[in-house]
């Protein structure tokens, strides 16, 4: 077994906590419903399973650069066609423009699959993803027409060109160049670097959104447009046309993801690259942080999708393993390793926290799609509230951990974990990036504590908190008392600590931002915790209940506790540290380090 | 910049922390005094600098495989010749085989600067003192004068051959064989894997400790031997003869460490390869034990030395690198990032642990040089049982938080840190192999509840626990308040865990092992926090004294403080693990994984 999807999980997420059906019903998804979603997901954990799990380790050679041509991983230029082919590409795209328009909740379970098969090859859909959306909702419609049918396809695939070397997170320092011509369009030129899938030979061509500024524009954030530099040229009856003056220098040499060709990018080296202004001039960081959402959800999936497929391993090695008698048995025999209580141990923080983060993951996208599509506007705007909140913590907090559950997988493994050939170490490495890039935890975290949280007086946080609290009455009630105290506790912990940030972020913004990575984690496991405890109340409910796997539900039942007893409690020394640890951070002389 | 020995702080560990003065004072150590330590560590640091260092880069390039033959990476050979010239290998060596016999505290200093400026290396040393070590104590006195001096000055080096593909761990499994010849030699024959730097071209001979079974031998761990088997035998002269029948099949294409070569060996594919009987047969674990303990400790030195060295790169990129606006500032201009909480935050994580980690691994270096030089029986035994119960606690805490401090590391650089050519990232890789080799954490765990802890009805870690509330009564008699509160309540979360180990261990030992690791991190965390008491009260006293840094007194009292702050409240969240959560570990059906 390569790797499994596992359907039953992402099924009950979906359709009992992040209630699926009552996202098909909003308005515009008229065709979405369970059972159409039950077929996708079948047909997707085949292609998943079948298709890009294969090859996933043959990627870890990597793409290959050769005179500014980017040969994709071996399998790779295949395993794309028959995506394209099979229509992946546009589950979430437009329908008007060829897509099938499905809500964010369904693609974003469809994502998983890919994530965890194929890390690297799943970030060439996730980005042409992105690049659609900003399309769609900020270009015109003659843009639009020539460039979303042949994207929404997997035709061409799209890049986001943001980074420069001097400008790492902070795009105020963008200095690529657009220069207005008569014909309406922009010579482009600059160099871009960290460019995912921004050269290769799986699709026809390349649709690189690239951040410029126009020669009159303001400095800072405020003077950066939004271009579409086409690798190829697009001719008047849609079939392509001149090589576009836009280049790949060199790709970079990473710790992990060697099959997605990270490009540096030239713009104009031969006179400009023909560009197309998106939407307005000067409202390119606007348009951008519309697409952020999305983006910064999608590599929470990542690092929950490398998360499962590294515990999928681990259990698999766990149970052929035999090393070493039982703990206190006097019978010399060794056993399979998923007896020893530390290997159980490991699998169970592992599992525990994936099943966790998937929970808040799928919420979130619901909370999107109800921000997109629910008829009462009040509704929507909590929503987007609600979304806005969750997405840093479900973006930092899942890659945080990502790193930690590839490493416990790695660690089951033993000595074989440190072998390449074993498969482990790949995760290990390929999960390392998802808690840097569409911004690292810190600024997740400076995000979360400031817009988030101050920004709105703590509203959604609270009411978060109050929706956990409440849980907790119930779970007392069916008699899940150790989950109950320990969600409890946490939740106490984290109110001391919206508190803590609601009194300091005004007037002393860096003693809040001195604990906002580990607000940020508390945060994630008392909502993780809220989810566990949710998805508890359900099993427990359907406990006994004809048709119902009952396995299924005591396993939810026992990671839910054991999430409860192990991972609850860090809750107190987060909150300590939050709230007591400020001036220690801030009082160490910066040339004392 | 490429390393900075940290000498000031070795200093003040060795010195302060690990009592060196009385440490030289012990019989037989006649010649060390702290001028003599000074001067080593000066010109240590210059080796680790000036030669080491440099090469650490090149040496993730890898050693080269070829027909049997291992070339080390480029430049390897070259350092090598120079270590031994210089004398190193022999630091703690015999004198009476030409080493210099050192304390193993004063070893324990050096070592830390071989592993920062170049783990790989540093391994080729270690494996070598320790079949120093292996043979000096229980070999003949013959085998002795012929293999300890060319040892000891580094001509030839020595290994390891444990582990074997289906043994791992579990030793009782190993089935390599040994023959008794009419000369009293042995035919060893079998396939060792994993053997570090089991094959190379810097040494003229190469010594391997193989650990095999007589043809009567009984089952399990009480019928295994232990053999000196050379690549090249050697003649009464001491002069090298005919090649013996072992050799190198491949080697193994690790996550990190790739300068150290990692053999799969094959003994007797012509027959049998050659071999002498160490000390009495059947007694091979017994006499591995005895090195144990200084392997354990090295090894925790190595997670220590990988996670200085990421400290120090971490803070050149944060003090360097100028991204985005101060935190709650009007003025745009971006500051080093060394200026945002958040980094420093991490960086103070990072060298709170180094700290803590330091001086807790050479406080147990001291123990054991105790342990074998005190003119008292009773302090001999107090010294070996505090040896023996600290050793799993700094090889366990130290290689785990390797982990997070090179992540950490990794994390200051953002995207920078993910590209290989930035450095960062081997540290990552080469650190994850810590926490594995030379048992597991999990096998720490198993070792510390159980012989050390359980084993001795707690009385050394009740002692130990002691002195850290002595310390907080200190500290709080000091005006140290904030790190006086949190080493207490660590204190109490110790205490109560350590209860709950001897309550449950004999009869319950699954319960027990359940919250085996938690329990080793949480006596990591506690006793380090206890060595950062001990330095802030040490700081506190010299504070205002003529000729002391007052910036070094300071940072260490700001770095304590944080140790507090920050890394003690995490004590609560283990006990509570430890204690309360060893059924939701052991009632998971194997099924439901």
């Amino acid at each position: 077994m390569i790797y499994q999807a596992p359907i039953k999980d992402i099924q009950f997420a979906l359709n009992e906590l992040a209630e699926l059906p009552a996202i098909c019903g909003l308005p515009g998804y008229g065709e979405c419903s369970v059972e159409l979603v039950d077929a996708i997901l079948e047909e997707g954990a085949k292609f998943a399973e079948g298709v890009l799990a294969p090859i996933n380790k043959q990627g870890d050679q990597g793409a290959k650069w050769r005179d500014g041509e980017v040969s994709a991983a071996p399998g790779f230029k295949d395993a794309w066609q028959q995506y394209v082919e099979s229509g992946w590409v546009g589950l979430r795209a437009p329908e008007a423009y060829g897509g099938q328009g499905m809500p964010a909740l369904v693609a974003t379970a469809a994502e998983e699959m890919w994530c965890s098969a194929n890390l690297a090859f799943s970030l060439a859909p996730l980005l042409t993803l992105g690049a659609i959306e900003a399309i769609h909702h900020h270009a015109s419609d003659e843009l639009k027409s020539v460039y979303l049918p042949p994207m929404s396809s997997g035709a061409w695939t799209g890049t986001m060109n943001l980074t420069e070397p001097q400008a790492g997170s902070d795009l105020a320092q963008v200095r690529s160049k657009a220069m207005p011509q008569a014909d309406g369009s922009y010579r482009v030129s600059g160099q871009k670097i960290f460019i995912t899938w921004g050269e290769h030979d799986m699709a026809d061509n390349i649709v690189h959104l690239v951040l410029a500024r126009l020669p009159d524009a303001p400095a800072g954030v405020k003077g950066i447009s939004l271009f579409i530099v086409p690798k190829f040229l697009v001719n008047a009856d849609g079939s392509l046309g001149a090589r576009n003056d836009v280049r790949c220098v060199s790709l970079e040499h990473k710790l992990g993801i060697h099959g997605s060709p990270t490009a540096v990018m030239s713009f104009g080296d031969q006179g400009g690259a023909i560009g197309y202004l998106v939407g307005e001039a000067n409202k390119g960081l606007n348009y951008m942080f519309t697409m952020m959402n999305h983006a910064r959800l999608g590599v929470g999936i990542e690092g929950l999708a490398v998360s499962e497929r590294a515990y999928q391993k681990a259990v698999e090695y766990a149970r052929d393993r035999v090393q070493s008698r039982a703990v206190g048995s006097p019978d010399p025999t060794g056993v399979a390793i998923i007896q020893h209580p530390d290997v159980r141990r490991m699998l169970l923080t592992m599992r525990a926290q994936v099943e966790a983060q998937r929970a808040l993951a799928l919420y979130t996208a619901a909370a999107l799609d109800r921000a997109a599509r629910h008829p009462v506007a009040s509704e929507k705007a909590r929503n987007q509230a609600l979304a806005n909140f969750l997405i840093p913590i479900v973006k930092g907090w899942n890659t945080e951990q990502a790193n930690e559950i590839t490493s416990l997988a790695l660690q089951v493994h033993g000595g074989m974990g440190y072998i390449e050939e074993t498969g482990v170490a790949q995760y290990y490495r390929d999960a390392r990036i998802t808690a840097i890039y569409e911004g690292t935890t810190g600024i997740q975290a400076l995000d979360l504590i400031g817009r988030k949280t101050a920004g709105e007086s703590g509203v959604t946080a609270r009411a978060l908190l109050e929706e956990a609290a409440g849980c907790a009455v119930k779970l007392r009630a069916a008699g899940l008392t150790s989950l109950a105290d320990n969600l409890d506790e946490a939740v106490k912990q984290a109110r001391r600590s919206v508190d803590f940030i609601l009194a300091t972020f005004a007037g002393q913004p860096q003693r809040a931002a001195a604990g906002s990575v580990p607000f940020l984690k508390l945060m994630g496991i008392t909502l993780g915790g809220w989810q566990m405890a949710r998805a508890a109340l359900i099993a427990k409910a359907k406990q006994g209940e004809a048709d119902v796997d009952q396995d299924f539900l005591n396993a939810k039942l026992a990671t839910a506790r054991f999430y409860g007893e192990h991972l609850l409690p860090q809750a107190g020394g987060l909150a300590a540290a939050i709230v007591e640890g400020a001036d220690s951070v801030l009082e160490m002389d910066e040339a004392w380090f």
